[in-house]
């Protein structure tokens, strides 16, 4: 299964479903998802079941020879759930329960409600475990998405003192990690602590720090709750769960792990306003490689975009190639399997406007062609690539906790961890040199560059970890703020960077928040000429101990002193930049680094131009994506051979057409 | 009755009423307005009713000669109702209560409430029946003011099931009209349906659209129940309720049916922040327009801007001159009589900078004057126009199920179903070419001209209609998303415009959301240049099939395809504009359409002077309107005769002072 | 006492205590504040106290010779006190009741917490009532914080009605003077009243006003009932409370009247986005002057900034210099102690970035070295300024009734009562010429000028004291919006302004509120030029009435009409400026008016340097401030004699650092 695609037969008359399933298949279609939003239909009161419109719309599929992922419908409790026990629905931050109307209305830690699960989830997997149609499981619904203050309710309440007992013991445990002598907030039993509903000013940050990790574990145990059912009634069924990239109400690493393999949800055009983090060619990239590190292997599209996405307000619509541009995107980072959402344009409900392959009317037009052609070409030799990686030098660490604690304390106003991230992810990515997302308990060595951006929050192990990475001879960037606090949000009363300070050589003996402030720095570049450039966020301000300077603070009081250093420690070096870079600085300084550690890039490109490479055992294949709206050409290397886009090859150059795509393997 | 104001004599020492009656009369006042918020003055506590007062008040004004108009004050129950019945108060979407201390606090489905009412205005219609200084009614005031989220409350919540199962009769036939099998919202009986109270995200679409159709029934059942208590008690007087324009919480053509006429408050500067909508000219006069269209037919203004408007902000001041300009220009448009609101500046109260004619100290200044100069110049001739209208060639539908539609999905953050008619409106406006407003129910034949802007919900009498306007030579404008959906807010699985298309003579096969994304149109105008010009919102990419082009995309890959055309069908042309258009090419695709029709401005005026006609039995007058803060001077035809401003006439040349006006006799 | 240091010894492990102790004595602190956040060490469990620690750090600190304030901890009731009695947590203006979690969560009408507060502050207070260590207290912490909205709750309702009908005795009374019949909100007894939640649209602005003094009330009232237990068990100590400059939730006229002496929090970098009442240099200064002006005699420095301030979000870092300068300028403004916030940065809870002298590691650096020596020049001369006071002719009105009813009415979208008295402070500011805000209860014959700024509520003794001041020879200067209403928020029916109108010797006809409208005026500057500038928020029209006009309106209708009038009125002069002033003319106004005045500036100094005088008993001494990050050069006057910073003399010139300080005595 290679491509699939998102279907909603229980939207349509019974007699369109051969339609679909021929024209599904004339496009190259060999799996669909169904079902999870249907619960209603599949129990339309509570212990009365009907699977029969299922196992039709499956039955008609699978004639066509397309297979069927099934969804547990949990995202969309049905209204007579809600009648009977409106406690489900979710508190918000206001302490008011919301309303029935939407999706996700449901409170996860809710044990009415997961056994209202338990009976309808094992009722359906025990119904479709022999269906040899069905092959896997998808639980859920994008967990998190539409929870944006988390819930509130009392029984999450009651969750979280459990999850506090479970990880400090004795309250006195917590107080003194918590510093609740803070404002009078000693507690004398875990049944006197409140979840975050608004106070007259702001909660204690290891509360904070603590609730985030509470609600994503209670996510991840939700999920297990589901598995559990799911696994136990169909033992040869695989299960996974569709992520959304960056979205962080979940730790992904942890949600990971139970599932046989991850799916992601890849939407480049998105119908609210432009998200900085959503609108760049490189964060497109940088989704697809933190949900490939999440379990280090290949993962499926389970909604790949097929159209304009929309709900009251729309996108543009994808331009002529661009669906096929973001598929081989797609793949080229990782993805095994692409399944478009979805096969058409639904008529009524919120999402009418997230358009389908098929528009409103049904009948096959440019958004088909392109993507059945697009299929068509990569179809043949997508097993080339099968179980592949990218082979990447650079590894960018990635953790929710920091996420989470810049959240909680942004320090500066627009200060954001995954921004800052992006800032280094973009100047490897606009370099052509591929790079992993890691997270904390992965294997650092294999990498001739890490970069670990905020370190905020440290713990001994990582620290270790980092100081074996170093001595070994790997290349460590550092950044701003790191080491400040403990993994339970409190200060460490040491002089910055803390206990990376050996690793590092500089001391941080104060430091200005650029918060209507400015400040520049100056970089020695390889020319006669320095650049100047401006620096946003925040200003360490470093004594070397042992490292030189790489650039130098431009301005204020504390000119001309150290803004980024390098200190060779032992077999390795340690970059430390103690300020959020501009563009220009930022590219030197990468190039500067990528050289020292001996890194290549795959290949020059004109800007616009993605190149990089999935390896697998069959061999290294090259992708290259034209994402700009005009033909770009350019040389290729003479001993790269041509899998896809032989026809763009003239002589010893390429010419890419607007959102062309080719793809090469080289020996 | 042709002169009058808003009086509140309850504010005011007993004493002082006999010097406003001499003051108004002397002014040229007939008629006042009294009452509409004093419920606790009449009925202080439950059952004892005091309208001592008012009958002595309406004597003071009934010996001047001055008539009265009674409010029925049920905007404001006062603190002994609310004691008594705190459920009366509304709800709004946070399921939040809200508090007794402004206006409006009060639900209108709720039976208690209505009780209360009928005790109340049954006693109060029948004690003033026979007062003959007491000529008619105003029901309540400005209906769905300060509900900015209706009600949400349980009443509400009952009256909405039973409006849906009144328009569904069975369940089954909402759950297939609503498409509730998207996201398991399938419904077994009317009384699971929700209020639209918040969601962890969106509320179905027709749902909502359904919501705020009941919520518009709601008030004119509220308007039925006091209309049938006052019209049993006084069956002699006249019944009406003031409007607000482009306000667009009640469907106003509805409201209109069941009044003897309508009646409508006119602000041109407003108090809060300039809304764009209200802050041009030309939305002055389409507000008058559209209300004229209620029951085309001569209307009162029953609070004409007689001051600075303000309540925790002010308005700027009216510049000397306007409150006379304003005053000719309601006339023009269509009114009958001109009520002023207020006579003095309260002393008290929440609007206290809501400025009457008279200034908080209560001697005749500025304000009194041009108003007492205005009525002089007026009154003798208000029975020319009397009955009356504007001679129209150009219609514009205007609906308030698109606007509700385009509230809920606005397709483009900036997209709004008022700003994009008044585009249109604002072509003619400038070009001097008189606009009626039409609802879907009126006679489309009269116009050689009709606009139907935004044609989004789709029905097929509205269709068939349309399709027989043009079949007989009509002219029509179509603008993008037309024939989109049907009237219950799903969508048509048809190629667009759906049923437009044949009328429409083009396919559209894709459209292009300009979220973020720059889109441009270029127009082949009669001379040897093209213009081009940025376009916004929206981009239909059309695809002729019998129409021709008159304008093509200028931008991206449907660069040059058509974005205007126009369609000869039958005896008439259809134009269809995909885009929402700049001002220049609209002012040359008016000005070519109107050629086409046939269509003639009323004359060529500078900048900033509206001119527009008002045709009663008595002939065709012209009003000549400068709206301008300087004086306009331009040739007048030979044969108009001058009404009113003769002395501004210098040889065939009319020189008219800032703000100035004039009226003329055509032959 | 002349230097101290908050300081919680309850974050750090005992063994520290001692090390912190002797640090401080080196530095030179003599007195600490302890204790205000610690109910819960204190008490523990209800009745169980626990002073010992406490006992031990005074004693520590004691040893060397470090005296100690305590604070009464009734910001931070425990959770044990909540969980007893959630009645206590305060309601928004939702009618929501907030949660515990942070501090200030707490209602101060409630008598329950109270009765706590009674048992608690009584067992404290006796505890260190003869603690030779102990010589003062402050009550709660910076009251009014944290409560943006008010409590709206059962039992702040019933205070306020009980507030309403001491201050109206009859609701016939309240009914009348509220205008409760404008929308008929006439109350038959007191106890239907509303308190502010959320309605439809706005509360009658009289409520508005009174329940913001009612709560300013309650909370002088929350201070006495601890007042009197602490008094009355300390009878030898002093009781004071921290204040936060403009800060208006509480009357701090009133508030002041309860205390030996008053307190301040003084924060020149602020953590939140720059605001701009904070963000200028002569905003500090102000804000040290209106503390001053509160008793009229020095007061302490509770908190004086010591280094980054930050919760969530950080302000920059000062600036090396800045915390002496900021030191010298409290000082100079007339503080006798300077206590510093805080010792050292705490290493956890939400304040866990508002950083201390010493850093989260505890090691002396920068900042402890620059407050060391601060003090160490500073100390040895304290005596001489003590009890003195800046010597000043001007005097600005500060009222927060005036604050309170433009916080209801602002009438121009960006008007704002405290930037506007903030537009003549700085003209005076930049001119060296010293002011004192005074209140209106305070005698105004002392100044050669004072400034009424939006004196919008008047009362009769008021507008005489103002007459008698002008006629014994005050000069006085007024501006827009004076005398519009009575004291009761009510509109006064007189041609303004009003009761001032006498002295003012002006009529105003009518007025341009500058919404969306632009105004300038012409000033007949000194020169052959005339200078024009934009005004903003308002414009009154004026006609002379025995005044003479000094500027003129400079656009629209009333162009060339006066905006700036002075009216010679028995032996004294009343200007009058009808509109916002820009910087220019204001610049150019107060030159004219303090020429007029007789007033001489102290010196001429480069711009952003400040100099100001303290006038104690031993002499008249002048603070220089340096608030530039440059040197600065400039001429002194051969007899002042250097107090501090003659090492910056050269010649009859001082040479100031970047953020340099001096001293002088003048003859």
């Amino acid at each position: 299964m290679k491509f699939g695609v998102d279907y909603y037969p229980e939207h349509w008359p019974e007699e369109r479903w051969t339609v679909d399933a021929k024209l599904m298949k004339e496009a190259g279609i060999e799996v669909v998802r169904l079902a999870e939003f249907s619960w209603a239909k599949m129990e339309p009161e509570e212990g009365t079941y009907d699977f029969s419109w299922l196992d039709k719309a499956i039955a008609t599929l699978g004639k066509e020879g397309i297979k069927t992922v099934l969804g547990t419908p949990t995202a969309t409790p049905p209204i007579w759930i809600i009648e009977k026990n409106p406690e489900i629905l979710p508190v918000n931050q206001e302490g008011i329960r919301l309303s029935f109307g939407g999706r996700h209305h449901n409170c996860q830690s809710n044990q009415v409600y997961r056994n209202h699960i338990k009976r309808f989830v094992a009722s359906m997997a025990k119904h479709f475990s022999n269906n040899p149609d069905v092959v896997g499981w998808q639980i859920d619904n994008e967990f998190g998405n539409s929870h944006q203050q988390l819930c509130m309710c009392d029984s999450c309440r009651t969750a979280f003192h459990q999850w506090l007992q479970n990880k400090y013991t004795t309250i006195d445990n917590l107080n003194n990690t918590w510093g609740t002598t803070f404002w009078s907030q000693t507690y004398s039993s875990f049944d006197q602590i409140p979840v975050p509903l608004r106070t007259p000013n702001s909660h204690n940050p290891s509360l904070l720090l603590d609730w985030k990790r509470f609600s994503s574990d209670l996510i991840v145990d939700f999920q297990k709750h589901q598995l559990n059912i799911v696994r136990k009634e169909c033992p040869h069924h695989f299960v996974t769960h569709n992520f959304m990239g960056f979205f962080d109400k979940t730790n992904y690493f942890d949600l990971s792990k139970d599932l046989d393999f991850i799916s992601h949800d890849q939407y480049p055009m998105y119908f609210k306003k432009s998200i900085e983090m959503l609108s760049h060619k490189h964060s497109l990239a940088a989704t697809l490689d933190l949900m490939r590190g999440m379990k280090q292997k290949p993962f499926w599209i389970m909604e790949q975009q097929s159209g304009p996405s929309g709900w009251e307000t729309m996108s543009p619509t994808p331009r002529p190639g661009q669906l096929a541009l973001w598929t081989y995107q797609s793949i080229a980072h990782g993805a095994d399997t692409i399944v478009y959402f979805r096969w058409r344009s639904c008529l009524f409900g919120t999402e009418e406007y997230w358009h389908g392959i098929l528009p409103h009317h049904g009948e096959p037009e440019r958004r088909y062609e392109e993507i059945k052609q697009t299929i068509g070409e990569l179809s043949p030799v997508m097993e080339m690539f099968k179980g592949g990686l990218p082979d990447s030098d650079v590894g960018i660490l990635f953790s929710y906790d920091q996420e989470w604690a810049f959240q909680i304390q942004p320090h500066h106003y627009d200060l954001n961890y995954i921004n800052h991230l992006l800032g280094y992810y973009k100047a490897f990515y606009e370099a052509n040199i591929p790079v992993d997302m890691v997270s904390d308990e992965q294997d650092f060595m294999k990498y001739k560059l890490l970069v670990v951006p905020l370190l905020f929050l440290s713990k001994p192990d990582l620290t270790s970890k980092l100081e074996k990475y170093v001595s070994d001879g790997g290349h460590l960037i550092l950044t701003m703020r790191s080491g400040v606090k403990n993994w339970n949000n409190t200060v460490i009363p040491k002089i910055l960077p803390g206990d990376l300070a050996p690793i590092a050589g500089i001391k941080i003996s104060e430091y200005d928040c650029l918060n209507d402030v400015s400040q520049s720095i100056r970089w020695f570049s390889s020319e006669l000429f320095d650049k100047v450039e401006q620096v946003s966020k925040w200003a360490d301000i470093i004594t070397l101990d042992g490292a030189e300077a790489l650039a130098f603070y431009a301005e204020d009081y504390y000119k001309d002193t150290p803004a980024i250093t390098q200190n060779i420690y032992k077999q390795g070096i340690t970059y430390y930049v103690g300020t959020e870079l501009g563009n220009d600085i930022m590219k030197e300084f990468i190039c500067y680094v990528v050289k020292k550690s001996n890194i290549q890039p795959i290949l020059q490109t004109p800007k616009g131009v993605e190149i990089t490479n999935r390896t697998s055992k069959n061999g290294k294949y090259i992708f290259i994506l034209n994402h700009n709206p005009k033909p770009e050409v350019f040389y290729i290397p003479y001993n790269w051979e041509p899998v896809i886009g032989q026809r763009f090859l003239v002589d010893s150059k390429i010419n890419l057409p607007p959102y062309g795509t080719a793809v090469f393997k080289t020996k």
